[in-house]
């Protein structure tokens, strides 16, 4: 067989199966939404009226090795990461996260303070996000630690935010910062033992946290939800522009990125400066900052803006929705000086083809 | 740290942390039951009266070379059993099975093909079941394929069988016939070249299928919940012993089994004459048919049994609950000759401890 990318080898072996539910579906039995947005969209229930919430359920899956190692990340920040990253799906779907499963593979040969460790972190981030954890499996493995999360979540009847909803003419925006989280496992991997000074050093250490204890935008989500006029939603876990290709494909549009729009924080310039590394591709290809990317029509923009800013919550316009050319695949490209324009690869990480 | 066994540890884990819900909750917020029992019991939408059904939530991962073996299961096989173990959790509840969320952690080296016939196994059990798969995870590894399904179930509000109701005096009854995939999967390890006549071996190799395809008993479930008169049930996961330890635990119970009344399938029988071993024994410590355990007050259970009788579920009396020493823990015991006890091991599939 030839090479495949994770999407197109799960919709393979996911599609045409009688019992799977892929997308959008028109006429809701009990599910609305499946396999294809960060969270499936289940309704509950008897199927009435009365019933004003809809399901949403999310798994996610962290291996050693694959996506974390002991020289990064303590088992404490790997229990922590594992759950925010997944209750991050429900936050990109507007919804209110809930309760949390966990299921743990656990090397034959680790410590029993460790798997302590791992479940302290667990519950942390549990804590942060208001999740409670009702259950869970604890097997044994010959493999790395294993650990997949479930969390359900439940939204308003018919108001998740789809990755599907992007208009032409929307603007899209993002939340908070990006690249923070990349830059720390770069500090951490390759250049802890740079020569600077304690100042610096001191204010990069903060890099470190957005890696190892990345926050769910829960709030955020709810509350682009309530301003009822956001058209698509992701969550910025493999990257920026991979996140912008689902959006633009499940809607079948463009993306154009403004490069001089993109925010890039204080801290990324300057490690970006000792580094001799530029920010703006970990802001477009870093993922792991669970930060939001979305799309509404421009001129709802700078109520939304008013509206998060008084929660202390920054959005900011980086890009726009165009129409996709007939016939083919959707396409997100950045622009700059404002007629110079690049396709930008769509990478992201690749857990089958390996590259980040 | 001292030798712990499965149930202990995840105690010691997962106590006192502030996120987790452990058990019946006596004040209903969100989580009615918690880690503990065979699905979680959570409320969803508003706390209100018109919400008449309750979430269940559970999950279940299989491990390659832990839960099974490339020897005697194929992917299909393992896909198919592991979707049904996790149903079999909603059966043990007394509900209905809705979703279910797959995650797989597949071996960089893994063929293909083999994931597509892993996933034609879950979409089988799935389909057979009536439960749609709706979303999941699909990650690569350096170690085993490790499988994690979630199922997401309803109940009627306040109405999930729990482990924990066995009282004094009830009846302890199975569903269905036991021991057969542990008989099945002792022949596929050890006897396949057995000289036999090919008329046993042809009724035989059906011990197989009980080992690699079984069944989750949703229905027996759901009638068992609706004759309102069950007080406690467990699917046998693990083995008939270890699944009445968990009822006589969580109830604060003992349980007496008798012998003479505990049923041995006649395929059980004849491949023990071949095999000289006793049949008995699978169907105490066998585990894996997936057939459910429960108690009930005996002057309801002819009624149970008639009534599921007309839908072609069979289910016996074989033994007693009784009153727990003060102070001591629960005990599991088998009774013969009316008169002769012996106190039953626990035994069951323990990861830690690794025996069964």
């Amino acid at each position: 067989m030839s090479q495949r990318d994770e999407f197109g080898l799960i919709h393979w072996i996911t599609g045409q199966r009688s019992s799977t539910v892929t997308g959008v579906q028109q006429e809701v039995d009990v599910v609305r939404v499946g396999i294809g947005d960060d969270a499936a969209v289940v309704r509950f229930g008897p199927n009435d009226e009365q019933q004003h919430m809809e399901l949403l359920l999310t798994v996610d899956t962290m291996v050693d090795g694959i996506h974390f190692t002991d020289r990064t990340m303590s088992k404490e920040d790997v229990g922590y990461k594992a759950m925010s990253a997944a209750i991050s799906d429900i936050a990109a779907m507007g919804g209110i996260a809930k309760t949390a499963l966990v299921s743990a593979s656990i090397p034959k040969t680790m410590d029993q303070q460790l798997m302590y460790d791992l479940f302290t972190g667990l519950d942390q981030s549990a804590c942060d996000h208001g999740v409670k954890i009702v259950g869970g499996d604890t097997v044994s493995t010959t493999g790395p630690l294993t650990l997949t999360v479930t969390i359900t979540g439940e939204v308003e009847k018919n108001k998740a935010i789809l990755r599907s909803g992007a208009q032409t003419g929307d603007v899209v925006f993002i939340t908070g910062e990006l690249g923070l989280s990349a830059a720390g496992l770069d500090w951490m991997l390759n250049r802890e033992e740079l020569p600077m000074k304690d100042s610096i050093r001191k204010e990069l250490t903060i890099l470190k946290t957005f890696h190892q204890r990345p926050k769910a935008q829960l709030q955020t989500g709810r509350l682009l939800l309530e301003s009822g006029v956001v058209t698509s939603l992701n969550d910025i876990s493999d990257g920026l522009v991979s996140e912008c290709y689902e959006i633009a494909e499940a809607s079948g549009k463009n993306i154009t990125l403004f490069e001089e729009l993109i925010p890039i924080a204080p801290e990324l310039v300057r490690y970006g400066v000792l580094t001799d590394q530029p920010g703006l591709s970990w802001v477009l290809y870093g993922g792991e900052d669970y930060q939001l990317v979305g799309t509404a029509p421009g001129i709802e923009l700078p109520r939304i803006q008013t509206m998060l800013y008084e929660y202390g919550i920054h959005i900011v316009m980086i890009g726009m929705v165009n129409e996709s050319k007939p016939n083919q695949a959707s396409e997100v490209e950045l622009m700059w000086n404002n007629e110079q324009r690049a396709l930008l690869e769509k990478k992201g990480y690749n857990h089958f083809g390996g590259e980040k």
